[in-house]
């Protein structure tokens, strides 16, 4: 029989979703898994966007435009507008979540056997379409002692070689919650100079930003526009994961020109949802004040509960809602399976991500785990003191 | 600055929709343009399929699994068994259209600088995948004159070499409209035994086959089903091209848990759209006989009508809802840009796809057209009248 490809068998399974099975198994126990495994808000997807789903009155569901739907596109630029982020329609292509547009920048700079430059930790699903598409990730390490902040120049510089075509880089961070200064984004932009470089960025999580502090887009840095290719999605910021309603923009015109062609070979995005996320543009700014208030306290209760846990290392996280965290023990993986498979507190369980799959360095984030709070206050305290006491269990019985 | 990857600076633009911008200039100057370039059916979409996206009721749009909705893989496993096809829910990935089932198949079979081979001509966006994911496309010729029959084993397996990992044909063909006999099916199963190949095998035009003919799958050879990766997709199957709801299945457990890691890196397909789609599983059978009696008219009438035209070569195409015609000019590209800017009868025009896109072979199927009769007999008598007194119009100014 012939073999799969080897690009597909390196490929990981995904920390945030291999340990589903056992998650599906603690359910049909009859435990409550708490999910803090997946950035699956809990916060209700604006109603106008629901309703257009409703709306919806043609008789042949056709294919749209590969580049995007016009309403889209229209209400993609009015919104970079509130944001000091001037698109036209034609800089835009929209794309089967960010997921599909990371995947598609990824190979529109890069060829097999050259790579992209990232912070480690990263969003996992990097390293996912990058090996998918025969890219080497080459990364600089950033850590959980130092709230994840970018290291000096000359260290990161030292990662890149000839073969290296493009920073790909979270802002704010998944899965650190890091919110990078202007200055720090600005040493990225004189790298990506210096070295002739793209910015791959990753804005989805620009609305999640929090203790008052500024969001600086790479998109703010004038004069590096062209290499800038920005990610972007609605599932974070509406809470519409399930749409699958992304982006890729970008004021280089050759990037866009030939992103279209990946875009005409898929014919389209889905054609309902397009016309769905169009409306969008008609939620209220209170909509966001109130879920960034929502998470900003559920980022301090976990902040506070980690800090408050023996041998934990964490620092605050300012951004997205996610934080890493250093647990006293060798083996997160081993400790999340025990959690859904050994331990239940009232029949409840937490479920976290274990955080070596968002490192490319072997052996970096054996320790850590990813904490998601999508859930509400109530549902994260319990989920925390399961934690807790979940960790001083696991520590008495396993080390 | 940076330079974009060659692999998609290689990738060609689609050629069934890269000259949409001449045919919007025309709409623009009041003329109606009859579209024959793209495979965009005018049949209605199922009410029960559109009822659907009315009654979703959830306040919050969620995430999906990443290998399905359970119910939309049941409704699958369901719509096989009438084909007397036996797939499991876990058999199945539910894929963003045909499309991306295309990619991840390539992805998974192939690396960088293997190959995958197909007869010419063959459905364009093959091309543009294995382009896009570094895999070479290796081909064998069929011909109009044979009504794009495979031809004889020994110049099939001419094109096979030590770097070769799968057959990727379509049945009934885009573009050809060919309907493949058991002994041709039986012939590519007992090559890719020989060789160790996969087939991947993309069946989307499964009930579009006319004369009374019968459709053989691939999934019906007995022996070989570890060998076969099925594409399918419910956008031609039930007029729903927008919604981009497809499919892969294979028997072969490594092929499928492998492509679940590129689902897993891409979260989801679209979450209501699979909800509607498991309820397509509803749709009556002569739902089906209505539509491929109005094909089969269409499929009439464009075939008499090509017969008559002098110099057209084609032979009558038994299946899917496209015919290649060979036309007595040198450039049918030039030629159709022409009708689209220079030609109207009463203010219509109609636009063709030029075959060189559907060629990998440089100058093969310049002097054809790939022409999708999915538009309702009364339009396309008219284009059809267009495109005769047009192409004669054309032969006496140009040639």
């Amino acid at each position: 029989m012939p073999k799969v490809s080897s690009r597909i068998l390196n490929m990981q399974a995904s920390p945030i979703r291999k340990l589903a099975p056992l998650a599906i198994d603690a359910e049909s126990r009859g435990i409550k898994v708490h999910h803090l495994n997946i950035g699956q808000p809990d916060v209700k997807t604006p109603r106008v966007f629901l309703d257009a789903f409703k709306e919806y009155d043609e008789s042949v569901l056709k294919y749209s435009e590969s580049q995007g739907v016009k309403e889209t596109l229209d209400s993609f630029v009015e919104y970079y507008k509130k944001w000091n982020i001037e698109f036209n329609n034609e800089d835009i292509l929209v794309t089967n979540g960010g997921s599909e547009a990371i995947l598609f920048a990824i190979m529109a700079v890069a060829d097999y056997g050259d790579n992209v430059l990232m912070p480690e930790p990263f969003y996992t699903n990097y390293n996912g379409f990058a090996e998918s598409a025969g890219v080497d990730v080459s990364s600089f390490i950033t850590k959980a002692e130092n709230g994840f902040r970018l290291p000096d120049e000359d260290i990161i510089c030292s990662s890149i070689n000839s073969k290296t075509r493009a920073i790909v880089i979270s802002n704010p961070g998944n899965p650190t919650g890091v919110v990078y200064t202007v200055d720090e984004v600005k040493l990225l932009c004189k790298i990506a100079n210096d070295y002739d470089l793209f910015i791959i960025a990753d804005e989805v999580y620009r609305e999640f930003v929090y203790d008052g502090l500024e969001f600086t887009s790479f998109m703010h840095m004038k004069g590096y526009e062209d290499r800038i290719i920005l990610i972007d999605s609605i599932s974070k910021r509406y809470s519409a994961c399930g749409a699958r309603v992304g982006l890729v923009a970008s004021k280089n015109r050759d990037i866009i020109e030939n992103i279209l062609k990946l875009c005409q070979s898929r014919l389209c995005v889905p054609t309902i949802e397009q016309i769905a996320v169009a409306k969008l543009i008609n939620v209220e700014d209170s909509y966001f004040t109130e879920v960034r208030n929502e998470y900003e306290c559920r980022r301090n209760l976990v902040y506070s509960a980690l800090s408050n846990m023996e041998g934990v290392i964490c620092e605050k996280p300012t951004g997205a809602f996610y934080v890493i965290a250093k647990l006293p023990i060798n083996d997160s993986e081993d400790f999340i399976k025990w959690l859904l498979t050994d331990y239940s507190i009232n029949g409840e369980t937490v479920m976290l991500a274990p955080a070596a799959g968002f490192y490319a360095t072997d052996g970096l984030g054996k320790d850590e785990v990813r904490i998601s709070y999508c859930i509400n206050c109530e549902n994260l305290k319990k989920a925390m003191t399961i934690l807790e006491n979940g960790l001083k269990e696991y520590i008495k019985i396993k080390l």
